[in-house]
């Protein structure tokens, strides 16, 4: 089983307008609702591979008993006594805007609790992934305590957070996962090839750097593996990331060999890409993609 | 006692950031969440006068309960199936941009007992008022039904609706009280005075025309009454007209004559716009304005 916690779960809102008019009242013409978050999305797509898959994630309010109502794979929900945020995406005539509450704080009692119950999921889990940005006012310091929480348990985990968090998760010895532009921020690098090493300088078991239409990077000590995108592939790219994270996650977990790790990983990316919604995966392209097929 | 439906109420959430990027990712800075529609902001104008008010609206799903928490006025809820919409307005560095979701669709059945909850309601009531647009899919007759039930009940309604609504309105013997653009709109006129006369014709018992800057005027089949704006108020022009409403129900309802019931709802329209949230009003700049103070 793999465990994907969404420290900061979301429920994310998509409104289609017509025109969109900034600066006036727009019309809605459909609303849609699901629950959002990239570790949410991680843990979709592993339950859409058949992939034993439980989400973590704290859960607070309104918003949080909605959360848990419409979630549709399996959780353990932390209660939280702040209120889950919300997101919203507006889509129209041009590129989608976005806005993102902060979400909720989260007390240091909460999250000894989520601590305890992560610690209980794990001991029969075989990976963790952690996914996403932490709740404001969240010591980047957790995440590094969730690593550790799960090589107590013997489970490796990978991360996919940006700046602090990335350096902390680096500094456990975690799989870090980041976009060039999430590693670049983050160690103050100017290429890629500096900030990948600087991740494994402070102790990332593996930097694997998604690169967009540029496919996959994986640092090790011992090298650099890539892997090119899949050709082609147009369409929405809001959690193609996560996607890949599943697939990178999935592998791993599998302990297949990490280029084939990373070839799902471009594969189920560019499976996403195809599906208007973040969190689902075309399969039957995914397993095209897999075999060498291009879009 | 007065009698304010919103037969659309909404969660109105507003979201403060930094710059607005239409086509971007935009971090919201602050979110602040209130029980809004124009019937819901009429109810607080009223409340905060100390006028004996009871709010009647449909409240479904998870955001219907969370309206029914949060209201603080005296209300009756009549449950749907259907869940109540939200309306989301961005505030940053520019005009704000509003996004109105469309709300439930609204069964037969339930505004049966819509009616019915109404009509008991106004059983010891002296005034309806009557704000803001109808859910999808409903009829305007069904306005035109709410004023013949009160009229049963020996209640007059002063009715603030657009469109087709407004029309059903006029023709069912209501005060109506549209803006000038809504007026010009309904009634397919080029001038206010022919709209006006056009309800008039159509059995409206008075036409009160909001002409914000310009002040307020009032169509009567004897003549036209008009009083001017406070001059010099700036702010946040949103539930003006809803408080401005307020003032005209309060003062109608209690026997005022015509003329000192507009000049109540131009100076509880201008204390509203003092204040920063619809539904409002900064009560001592009402007063000052009443004694025909400026700004």
């Amino acid at each position: 089983m793999i465990v994907a916690v969404t420290p900061n779960p979301a429920i994310d809102v998509t409104y289609r307008v017509g025109t969109h008019t900034p600066g006036d009242t727009n019309r809605v013409l459909e609303v849609r609702r699901r629950p959002g978050g990239k570790g949410v999305n991680v843990a979709r797509v592993l339950a859409a591979l058949d992939v034993p898959v439980k989400a973590v994630l704290p859960l607070g309010g309104d918003a949080g008993r909605w959360l848990g109502s419409a979630l549709d794979v399996p959780f353990d929900a932390v209660p939280i006594s702040g209120e889950n945020r919300t997101t919203v995406t507006v889509t129209g005539d041009g590129h989608p805007t976005v806005y993102t509450e902060p979400g909720p704080e989260v007390s240091e009692a909460e999250w000894t609790a989520f601590g305890r119950c992560l610690a209980a999921c794990l001991s029969d889990a075989g990976f963790l992934a952690v996914s996403g940005s932490l709740p404001r006012g969240a010591s980047p310091d957790l995440v590094a305590e969730w690593v550790r929480i799960a090589r107590k348990a013997g489970v490796r985990t990978l991360v996919d957070a940006s700046g602090p968090a990335l350096l902390a998760a680096a500094r456990a010895g975690a799989v870090v996962k980041p976009n060039r532009a999430e590693l670049l921020d983050a160690t103050s690098t100017a290429d890629e090839a500096s900030g990948a090493g600087t991740l494994l300088r402070l102790g990332a078991e593996l930097a694997v750097v998604s690169r967009g239409a540029d496919g996959i990077a994986a640092y090790t000590p011992g090298g650099v593996f890539t892997v090119p995108a899949i050709p082609g592939v147009h369409g929405n790219p809001t959690g193609a990331g996560d996607a890949a994270t599943a697939g990178l996650a999935a592998a791993l977990a599998a302990g297949r060999p990490l280029i084939e790790a990373l070839r799902t990983a471009a594969a189920l990316g560019a499976a996403a890409v195809l599906r208007p919604v973040a969190g689902e995966v075309d399969l039957p392209a995914y397993r095209r993609f897999l075999n060498g097929a291009p879009a």
